[in-house]
Formats: structure tokens, C-alpha cells, sequence
């Protein structure tokens, strides 16, 4: 099998799947998948199709001119992903170390599809985490002074190892806005809260002491307006006045890990599309 | 607007999006909504689609017959659904309140796209409930010899009023299996236990005398073998040993309410495809 | 059975559980269920102690000055308060129906131990449903000319009342700070989102263009600041990006009438202790 | 502080609370937390005390001493557990790596008061795990010939190493009914169902065949009838017609881990009193 998945989206019209559909029906593409989504209010119309290649009566750049000569007539953007070029993933990380084990355990047991060259960190602390599954880690220490050259440090990182997505587990450092901009829609982080409540440090707290009876946790885009980017996923846990500030932390660490996971999963299976501040994520 | 709903499900093949989509828009039907799954086992296909046909070109039976054609070409069975034509439901109970409450609220705050031309029972207690909302009650008793009378009773009141949809809403009473059999997929029931444990009489005493962590609800499709037919939506709710089966019912009762107005919601909304004992629930 | 609850806090010290049921113990008051619980970091301790006094060997009085003398030992604060008079609850709103149906609902089927003596709205919309459950409805309207007068005119209708308890079921008006401190800790409010998140008004299209993935209700005393005061209860409910503002409102009300009923039936049963802006929840 | 916890259960009486907390109290030990519960068809009392004894007037014996004529006078049953003495826990594992994963982080986060002296497994696939968090692994494979054998192998390992909790990861063998019953309350396991739906294989199979709408994991203590033993904790995780076998498996690994990790955790804070075949599980 050779699998293709677009990402279309365009001003709503008539027949945008019928002739999507029809054009790749038409030259032996077969779609397996197909999920559509209309915003009414703005009138905006966003598809996702997988389609499998293999039994294609045409080659796939002839395919590729038709569906832009289609996507042109639609003024509609495209993306083209094809699964089987496996993503390069960076991992990101302080001190804590939840959520860098799961995205770990999961990808050696092979539910996240992608590659990962390198995990890099402020911080020495989990070192071993990285070598208990042989991945390179890099310490890039970083202080007032030294913010500008880490960060240079880590864009050769990023360009050398071909870093397509980079995942900030439970990384405490503001990245700067020119970083943010330049890898748009690539940046993934883990916020400890449910945004839009509690941005900023030490949500645990600062929950604890508004007294809810819910903690959360989200996943979303980074963008230069800090835990202000696209929300991806969110999930909560009860909690109650027994908890303490550290059982909260100790309860929330279970929550998000599993949205980190999740949500770069759902990226990596190119299963999001952007739309403004708001995130489409397909099922399958 | 003239809105259209079509369920299809056929073996899976290629081009089906493309050619029935196709059709659609060649004749000026404008797909609204389209969703699609493919069970890769059995390889069978299913979708459902939502289109407005009030800009078409050609008559609503030309349209059903270029449809036919389709649909005997690719092997396939097809439904036609028009929301405007608003289903009848009749909603069958016996002492508790909660299920009805929930149905009678939500049908009264536009929620429920139906007309709720009776109520049915075996008791006199849900009476004024009924009264509440203006709805005919029917108190049809029902006694071991008078089984098949009430049964009888019941289905002339089916007949007269037309009743599409028939939903036990903590109906005590078990239906005779020719009863079920002739309104096949067309009775929905709440069943206050997660299925398939505690199947059966009295499942809070059973999940409380279990130990279980957690009760829940399950509506389903109502078939000859009791408690057996196809889920449609399922919910819990955390217990502990705090609660007393007292406590457990009270707990159960705004998730037999919420999970069986939601599933009748999704059958009025023609949501639901049947797959054997497996269903199929389309989100829009 | 005569019944009595103590909640009774105090600055942490030894042996409080000991010495108050051991007055209880030596009269012949039998504790029920005791639940205790220490914040560590301010030293402080809780405690609600149900009793059955029917086998007492002194009188009430009598019990009531020992308590007072432990009570004055301790530095403690304690609060006496007997099932058997049961609380009488004023119901606040303004159009939605969903919360009100849940409390008259759960009220007629015994699960709210209360009187319900009146409903007051500034709207006529839920007249009809005062009526459904026969309790008397008070209209009154209000701009911000008459807004003082109507809000004597609502003190005049609990004064007459003896209303022990005002809940504002979605009452869409905002009481002076004045009103709110003569019935601190008395008058409860559902907010239709996660507070501290999307405080104010239309928290549901907030949570729409934030592109949420969960939306939520929180139950919370009042106090002089909008949507600030201690909160009871919360949940949340999961959305995704098919939902528009209207589903989203849908969605959100089982979840609004749900943790409003369940915050009135603690408060009710006497299960709440304030700790400054967090509540103490107890379980039974 | 030198902490000491109780356990004590007994027929309800008057005066529990007070005699026993007055025991406490009169000789210098300081009760930090109290919890209890009643049985009330059963009239069975249930009572965890944590007491803080550096303050304490007479020696441990001393006390101990005291607390027996206690016991014998209320008819009582009482564990004496320090928290300070570590317990040692064993884990059972076959091939699933994600449970075992969670155990080890947590405890290596220092969320599981324990020592785990070591792992054991029919099987070798997870020796790389062990090896990560350098615990020692026993690979101990089993056929039917040789499963006495085996048993007697883990029973001495059990033995030399003063194991006192065994917790089944995974652990895709059957006890034999005399090794649980030597291990009575000591063994816990995790079901990857919701039990008492699906016991037995393949519940995940099952699930799907069945068309449940959610999936669930159940950690319990393991007893002569297979899944049949005392409830700890329970979860469950949304499941729809597009979730495959395979993704289920993917989607119940998250919930089997959190489970059997949190019940694992409150058995080791000594949070558990066994009720017959229900578990009172108190909070701190």
C-alpha cells in the first residue's frame, strides 16, 4: 500500500467532495477515508481524505497537477502527507518526568508513528530517562545571559536531525516570539491547567488555593502569545479539600501525560487541521 | 430548505463517496454532511449523508430513481430520511419518573425533533406527569392472563397514532417476542445497568452487592433476547462504599436519563446505522 | 430518631475527637458518622459529627452548654443544626428551565430534603412551570430603575418566607454587594462554565471561539465579587469542533441542572464547611 | 514522628469512636486522621486511625497492650501497620509492558511507599524493562507439566525476599486456588474489562463483538474464583464503532495502568479494609 492523506480546505461551495472524490476515483486512487467539517458561520470547508495509491492508473506527480489544478478552481489549500516518510520528532523537557516516560513507552510500543533523533533539556535531570531508551539527550543549559545562544544551539539541533515536530514536555523555559514564529504550527506544548483558567506558573497552586474541584490539563500549538496557541486536548480529574497541593500535582501528572500523548499523536497521524485559533481533529 | 438524509451501506468497493456524491451534485443536491466508516473485517461500507435539496434541477423521484440505480449497481441498501416529516414517539413507563421528565423537558425545549402523541403504562403514578405536559396517558394494567390483551391494546394505540418510535423509558414489563420482532430497530430502551453485566431485575442490588466502583446505564436496541440488542450509548458513574443501594439508584438516575435521551435524540436524528449487534452513530 | 449534625472547627490541637465524642459518648448521644479533616499548612481542624439523641440520658439544653463549655475550651466555632426542620429554599430565575425542573424534579421525588415555598423570576417565561409543580411563582421584573425596589421586594417575599436558603438556578441578574452579604453563605449560584475560566456572561461562546475542548458548570456561594465566591461542585462535559455555541449550550445544561442539584442537596444536608474560599465537602 | 495506623473493625456498637480515640488521647498519641464507616444491614463498624506516637507517655507495648483489651471488650479485629517499615512488592508480568511501566516510574517518582525487590515473568520479553529501572528480573516460564514447579520456584522467591504484596501486571497465568489462598488480601491483579462484564480471555474481543460503547479495567484482590475477588478501583474510557480491537487494546492501556497503579497505592497506604466480597477504601 501507498497511502496518501490531504488536508483540503476551502470558502464553502457545491460539490467539493464530489469532485475531490471524483478526481481521484477517476485515476484509481482509492479512498479510504474521507471526513469533512463545515463551519456555517464563516463558511469554511475542511476535508480530510486517506486515499491508497497502490492500484493508481496514473503517476503520483500527474495526480499531484491534477488536484492542484482542482484545488485552484475551488481557491482551496492543500497539503499532501504521505505516512509512510516517518516524522522526526524532538522532545523537550525540565525536570519533570511523566510525560517525556510515556511519549517514550509508546512509541516503543509503536502507537506513535514517527522517529525520535533527540531529546533536549535544560536541565541534567533526566539524562537517564533518555538513556534508558537510548535516545541522544543534550543539555543545553540556558540563563538570562545565555537564553539567545541556547536557543541557537537548538535550532542546529532541529535542522540538523530534520526535526519536522517539537514537543515540549513539561519544558519550563518561554521560548522566544521569533522561535515560535518560525516554527509555527510545529511546537506542541503540555500546559499543567485547564486553559483558559490558570495560564501561567504554578497553575497547581494557584488551583489549590480557588478551591476547584476539577484540575486539568492541556494540550495545544505554541504560538507567541504564551498558553494562547490552538487547544488541541483537554482533560480533567476531581479532586477535593483532602488533596494538597502536591497530591493535586501527583493526581494531574497522570492527566497530562495522557493528553500530551494523545494530542501528538492526533499530529502525527495528520489527523488536525488548523482553523484560526480553533483546532478540526478527524477521528481515524 | 428541503433537507434529505440517506443512509447507504453496501460492500466496501471503490468509488462509492465519489459516484454517490457525484450524483448528488450533478443534479444540483447540496451535500451538507457526509460521514463514512468502513468495517475492514467483514468489509462492508456504510454512510450517511445530508443534503438540501431545494436548489435540484430535477424532481425529488427522478432523483430516487437515479439513486435506485445507483444503489442496485454497487450492491447496496439505502434509506431515505426527511427531517421535516416529524417521527411520532411513544414513551412507555411504569413508576419511575426521571427517564420521562428528561424526555418531556427536552422534547418541550426543542431538543427532541418529534411529536410525543402518548404516554403509555402499566401504572397510574406517571399519570400526572403526563398531565404536566399535556400528553394522552394510557393506563393499560397488565396482569399474567391479560398479557396478550395488553399487548393487543398497546398496538392498536401504536396504529392509530402512527408511532414511528417507541421508547421504554423504565418500562417494567418484559415484551412478547412477536411483539419486539414486528417493530424491529424501531424500540429503544434504558436498561440501568453497564451492560452486559447485571443483566435482568434489579441491577443496583447486584452492582452494590458486587462491590463495583462504578454503575452506569446503557440504552439499547430492544431485541427477543432481553437486554441482548445493539448498544447505543452507555455512561457511569463512580460509587464507593459509601453508598447505599438507595443512594446507588439516585446516583443511576441522571445517567439513565441523560444516556436514554441521548440515544433517542441520535435515533430521531437519524444517527444511527445498525450493524448487526453493532451500531454504527454518525456525529452531525 | 432525633437527629443532630455538629460542624464544629478549630485550631488544630490533640485529642478534639476524643474529648467532643466523648461528651457525646458519656450523655448518651450515639455518633452516627464523624468526619474530620486538617488543613496542615494553617493548622486548622474540621469536623461534622452526625448524632442520634433519642437515647440521651440529659436534656438538649442540657448537651447544648456542656458542648458550648468544650467548645469555649477549644477556641472552636460550632454550629447546631436538626434534620427534622427542614431547610426552606427559594428558587431564582430567568428563562432556562433545565435547573428548575431538575430541583422541583428531585425535590418531588424526595431527594432534596427542603421546602420550596416560592419561585422568583424577573421574567414570566417559567410561570407555566411553577404552576406544573403547584408552587408559588413571583414576578418580578426589573430595569435598572427598579432594580433597588425589586430587590426589597425580594427581601420582603424571604422575610415573609423564612427563607433559609436562595438559589439562583440561571438567574440572569446581578445582586448588590449589600444583598449578598446579608445572605452570605446562603444564596447559590450555577455559573455556566469552568470557573475561574470564562467568567461573566456568555461563557459558551467564549468557550467556542477559545476553541475549548471540554466545556463546564460551576455550583459556588455567592459573595460581593461576580463569580468569585467558593465553589461547591463542578464537571464538564467533552465537546469537539462539530459543536456550534448552540450544541455547546445543549451539552452544557445537563451539566449545569446536575451540579447545581447536587451542590443544594449537600448544602442541604449540612455536608458544607467553609475554610475561607475553599469548601469542605464531607461525603455523608 | 513515628506513625502508627489501625485498622478495626467490629459489630456497631455506642462509643466506638470515643473509647478508642480516648485511649489514644489519654496516654499522648495524636490522631492525625480518622476515618469510619458503618454497615448498617450488616451493623458492622469499620474504623482507620493514623496517630502520630513521638509524643507518647507509655512505651509501643505499653499501648498495644491497652488497644487489645480495647478490642476485647468491643468484640473487635485490629492490624497494627507502621508506615514506617517499607513493604516489599513483587510484580508479575507476561508481555504487556504498560503496567509495569507505571509501577516503576511512580515508585521511582516516589509515589509508592514500597520496596520491589524484584520481577517476575513467564516469559522474557520484559527483562529490558527490569533491567532499565535495575530491578532484579526471575524469568520463570510455565507449561503445563511444569506449572507446579514454577509455583514452588515463586514461592520461595517470595519467601527469601519477604515479599508482602504480589501484584499481577499482566500477568497472564492462573493461580493455582492453594497459592492464593496462602496469599489471601495480598494479591492484586488487573482485569483489562469492567467486571463483572467480560471475565475470562480476550475481553477486549469481547467488547467489540458486543458493541459496548465504553471499556473498562478493574483492579481487584485476587481469590479462588477467577475475577471474581473484592473490587479496589474501576475506570472506564469512551469507546465508538471506529475503535478497532487493536485500538481498543490502545485505549484501555491507559486506564489499566492508572487503575492498578492507584489501587496499588492505597493498598500499600493501608487505605483498604475488606468487607466480605466489598472493599471500604478510605481517602487519606
Amino acid at each position: 500500500m501507498r497511502d496518501l492523506i490531504l488536508h483540503i480546505n476551502c470558502p464553502d461551495q457545491r460539490g467539493i467532495i464530489a469532485q475531490f472524490t471524483g478526481v481521484l476515483y477517476d485515476h484509481g486512487a482509492n479512498v479510504l477515508n474521507l471526513e469533512q467539517h463545515v463551519e456555517p458561520d464563516a463558511k469554511l470547508f475542511f476535508m480530510r481524505i486517506h486515499a491508497d495509491l497502490s492500484n493508481m492508473e496514473i503517476s503520483e506527480d500527474a495526480l499531484h497537477e491534477i488536484l492542484m489544478a482542482q484545488v485552484k478552481k475551488m481557491n482551496a489549500k492543500i497539503q499532501f502527507y504521505y505516512p509512510e516518510n516517518r516524522q522526526k520528532m524532538a522532545i523537550f523537557v525540565t525536570r519533570e518526568a511523566a510525560p517525556l516516560y510515556d511519549l517514550l513507552i509508546k512509541h516503543q510500543s509503536g502507537e506513535l508513528p514517527c522517529e525520535i533523533p533527540c531529546i533536549l533539556s535544560n536541565h541534567q535531570d533526566l539524562k537517564n530517562t533518555a538513556k534508558q531508551f537510548n535516545i541522544p539527550f543534550h543539555h543545553l543549559p540556558i540563563s538570562p545571559k545565555t537564553k539567545p545562544d541556547q536557543e541557537n544551539a537548538v535550532r542546529e539541533i532541529i535542522k540538523k536531525e530534520n526535526i519536522d515536530l517539537l514537543v515540549l514536555a513539561r519544558y519550563m523555559q518561554i521560548l522566544s516570539s521569533a522561535f515560535v514564529t518560525d516554527y509555527q504550527g510545529r511546537i506542541i506544548n503540555i500546559h499543567h491547567g485547564f486553559l483558559p483558567a490558570f495560564k501561567g506558573n504554578n497553575p497547581y497552586r494557584k488551583a489549590w488555593e480557588r478551591g476547584v474541584k476539577m484540575i486539568g490539563a492541556t494540550a495545544h500549538y505554541v504560538t507567541a502569545d504564551l498558553d494562547e496557541g490552538p487547544i488541541i486536548e483537554q482533560d480533567v480529574v476531581s479532586v477535593n479539600h483532602q488533596h494538597s497541593v502536591q497530591e493535586m500535582i501527583q493526581a494531574g501528572r497522570d492527566i497530562e501525560r495522557r493528553v500530551l500523548t494523545s494530542a501528538v499523536k492526533a499530529h502525527l497521524q495528520h489527523r488536525i487541521i488548523l482553523d484560526g485559533q480553533r483546532t478540526i481533529i478527524f477521528h481515524t
